[in-house]
């Protein structure tokens, strides 16, 4: 590969705002080779989450560093082993990592991929359902929400990567389940399709009190687990509904990510008081440790066609910062990945 | 005492906002006479507490119900027994239960009775130390924010009746605690008399962003417990110096409780997910099931002078109103009690 030229996708400026196009720009650079304890990947999919939004921000204390201006941005990635020094790793093997996003090659220590199969699922659904937003939701379920058989779930978000796993694991633990999202065509799917009891499309309600209204209809008997990806008014309807001993998995808050000015956040946090809720926010990081389980849990739903997921694809890397600008705008339909380059060269 | 007359305090009307004497009504009646299963008591110490302006809202849903307008108030007292006909309760003995205040003479069943030794204590730290405040500081600390050697506790409403309590079993545990209170001489009396790290006058700051940068020169390595009675500008400054995996105990959030209208909550909730925040709203009667364990670690902590508290008493029935709106203006040092009557007719 020596000598080949290949891309990656840098920002240019951490974003005002909503970014917009002009925040990335793609550079030209030579594939590089590995070293003693290195492997060359080449990214067949990638993908663009919401998290990627407080990684703009250079002053953002978290889990997650900052991006770099100076590096290619990163991301999760399906890729293939081009050429490794690495035992253990082959030309031909697939690896999801969480680097590989936004380039077509990359050099790899190996220490944080993980080698998927190619003949158990779509590659793309290692991004996915199977990958780090599978993981995302199934935590967020199992490890802070526990919903009881009978309890009601609320899950904003509902049509995304995330949200969509969530709404289908609450279903198969028993639960009424209320998910909200930004238009009909998703709140069809979610009805039809995920099985979720009532969708609401929230553009239908013009302030958290009508949200409010609508959701203590669908959930007559109060709100006992939340799951939170939208923040604002959805959070504090949230909170209006709340049964007492309510539980709320606060995973992301789409909604206030572009603000340049701070957005207030609900005035009924004193609701948490006199109802006993508990409020966790979380990043996927913290649960890796439960990567394995998640995936003895969830991969064979997915085989037996209990578990569905949709993906929005986009082709080429240079349309990684439109894919990444749509998950503000809700223009994807579940899951957003990018196609870098083919299965096979 | 048949015929006797004998005095209640009753709502005239729901407050809208800061509470006033005009809101308050004393009522003269007989004395009652208890019949079987009944025994009457003679309030001797009452408590003012915040909480209590949540239940002077209608229409809040929460585990206490709201009070009627055509009953006397209710709240905790520690009262004399003058005629029981319940088996263990004798004339002369004292009890606790959370119906006696805001009256002189009351009939009870018993049913939420404690009787408590006047030799032990004084009796009325069965309403402060001793009493719900005492378990409600207890709980949030050893249910809810678990503290470690070595981390930081930040403590709102510190110099109160729960959070002077809170501070001090910080400190048993081998936090830093850091107070904050409404005058100088609270926080005198924190750093001198209760041992916090550092206490701040929250006067002395203007806004979230002044009390920020003051709570991050106390806590350098950042907030890993908080403990909020406050609200507000508290809240907003706890979440941004929060540690990676901060834990919140929500007991109140006296800020907020007289406003008209719904006054906006902090606007960087989103700190909760990236940093990875637990916040746990909850109140005092969750927690009765502990109150024996409060006891056993709390009072020999009180006997051997390891824990201080202090008292703001008023003296009689009417001047239960003022104690109580002085909880929102800040006057009280400590538990605020009200002497209703002599330990002994």
């Amino acid at each position: 590969m020596s000598g080949q030229k290949t891309k990656a996708v840098y920002l240019k400026e951490y974003p005002a705002g909503m970014p917009a196009d002009g925040d990335f720009v793609v550079k030209e650079m030579d594939v590089p080779s590995p070293g003693a304890g290195e492997m060359l990947c080449r990214t067949v999919w990638m993908s663009v989450d919401p998290y990627m939004r407080g990684r703009m921000r250079p002053d953002v204390k978290s889990y997650i560093p900052p991006f770099s201006l100076d590096a290619p941005l990163e991301g999760g990635a399906v890729s293939e082993v081009i050429e490794s020094n690495i035992d253990g790793y082959a030309t031909g093997d697939y690896v999801v990592d969480f680097t590989g996003g936004w380039k077509e090659y990359y050099l790899s220590k190996g220490e944080r991929s993980q080698k998927v199969d190619p003949n158990l699922a779509p590659l793309s659904a290692y991004l996915g359902v199977l990958g780090m937003p599978g993981l995302t939701a199934w935590a967020g379920v199992t490890q802070i929400l526990e919903p009881k058989e009978g309890e009601t779930l609320f899950v904003s978000g509902a049509a995304g990567a995330v949200g969509s796993l969530v709404c289908q694991l609450g279903k198969i633990k028993g639960c009424r389940v209320i998910g909200s999202a930004g238009s009909k065509e998703k709140c069809d799917w979610l009805e039809k399709e995920a099985g979720v009891d009532v969708a609401l499309n929230y553009k239908d309600y013009k302030n958290a009190g009508e949200l409010t209204k609508a959701l203590a209809a669908a959930a007559p008997k109060g709100v006992n687990c939340y799951f939170e990806n939208v923040g604002g008014m959805h959070l504090e309807a949230a909170l209006n509904c709340s049964a007492l001993g309510g539980r709320m998995a606060l995973c992301g808050m789409i909604a206030v990510y572009n603000n340049k000015e701070p957005e207030p956040g609900p005035s009924n946090l004193i609701n948490m008081v006199g109802r006993g809720v508990m409020a966790r926010g979380f990043i996927v990081s913290e649960y890796m440790d439960k990567a394995m389980e998640f995936a003895m849990e969830v991969a064979p739903l997915l085989a037996q066609g209990k578990i569905k997921f949709q993906e929005s694809v986009y082709e080429g890397l240079d349309k990684a910062p439109e894919a990444f600008i749509g998950l503000f705008k809700g223009e994807n339909m579940g899951k957003a990945v990018i196609r870098v380059g083919p299965d096979r060269l």
